[in-house]
């Protein structure tokens, strides 16, 4: 597995002790989070728009259709930057200037390439929905070849990266510890409730154990 | 209250009927969600930033160190682009290319402007905190001078903006309704647990309102 590479633009200088550069820690949060949102250059301004996207060892990929203006950009490698956040709880401190937020951020500097070779980009749809729903793909129907043309699959090293982490409970001043005031953490995370049928089904199906035990809010 | 201005980029193309304009719809998000994403360009590339934000009417707002880089490079009025996402569900289609995300989300594009009198920029950050925890302003230590100066408060019009929505179930192509797969959507959103208290309170305090009932993830 190729390391981090660090970089000024990837060193956390606010709070540089929130600054995580192990792989571990950013796969982690990347297999957890399921939206990403991708900063790219449109027409000389900033762009960004959010997405589902999947890890595949070192790579970290997206999808959309063919003919999305995001993916158009980024197919022919325009620096583009990827974060993912996800949020864990509202830090109430004894101060104003203390409150904070906790969380977990991944941020990915880049370019994206295309695969378009059918095999590796069959797989690589394949291993977004078993990511979303392991399990799932057999059961489906698989794209058709206008779908799969109307697909593209774009991925980018994790390599220039680096992640932001805040934890634990509010860190005031000395002196404020004395006022009367309550502190604390409001722990906030994504769940996932009881699916709901398609009102269309023709057939009865029971509900799929992916569908009902949502794997990747599991941790909450 | 200033009208959306619809412009190119704004424009949703790829499934233009999830596209929404109306103020009432993009504000409607902007006050559900807790983080925004803010991409700016930082030396030729694109960089995004996650962070707390607030509306105020017309206005979207964001704060921070005075020292960060991206205050610094977005108070003199680079282009950005802001976008808040709330996730909604997983949609289980038949088909693999029909599986979806139910989604709101907000893209404003301009240019921030910093509030550096003292007054409005007081009122701006016991706005924010009013927001995430109602009533929590009065019963806290408020910035002193010194935190008063390393806060930035920058602001920007919400004006050329759109939102992006999916709702309801999958949307399959009509033969794939005769597939015997369970089809459906699997309900995702931010829920608030339990509140930590700090540890080393020193005073018993009762876990307050704000804190116990969550004001914004109440809608679920």
């Amino acid at each position: 597995m190729a390391a981090i590479k660090r970089t000024e633009r990837t060193r956390v200088k606010r709070v540089p002790d929130r600054g995580k550069y192990d792989r571990a820690v950013i796969d982690a949060i990347l297999d957890e989070a399921l939206i990403a949102h991708v900063a790219f250059d449109h027409d000389g301004a900033p762009a960004i728009i959010p997405t589902g996207f999947w890890r595949n060892g070192n790579e970290l990929l997206i999808h959309g259709s063919s003919k999305s203006r995001m993916l158009l950009a980024l197919r022919d490698g325009a620096p583009c930057c990827v974060c993912v956040t996800l949020l864990d709880g509202l830090v109430l401190a004894r101060s104003a200037f203390h409150h904070s937020i906790n969380y977990r951020s991944v941020v990915v500097y880049g370019a994206m390439h295309e695969i378009s070779d059918a095999e590796p980009k069959l797989e690589a749809l394949k291993a977004f929905t078993d990511r979303v729903a392991p399990g799932r793909w057999p059961e489906i129907r698989p794209p058709n070849a206008q779908e799969f043309k109307a697909t593209t699959v774009l991925s980018m090293p994790i390599n220039e990266a680096s992640a932001k982490v805040r934890v634990g409970p509010p860190a005031d001043d000395e002196p404020d510890y004395a006022l009367p005031v309550w502190a604390g953490v409001v722990p906030i995370r994504l769940t996932a409730s009881e699916p709901e049928t398609d009102p269309a089904m023709k057939h009865h199906a029971d509900v799929p154990e992916h569908a009902r035990h949502f794997n990747m809010l599991a941790k909450g």
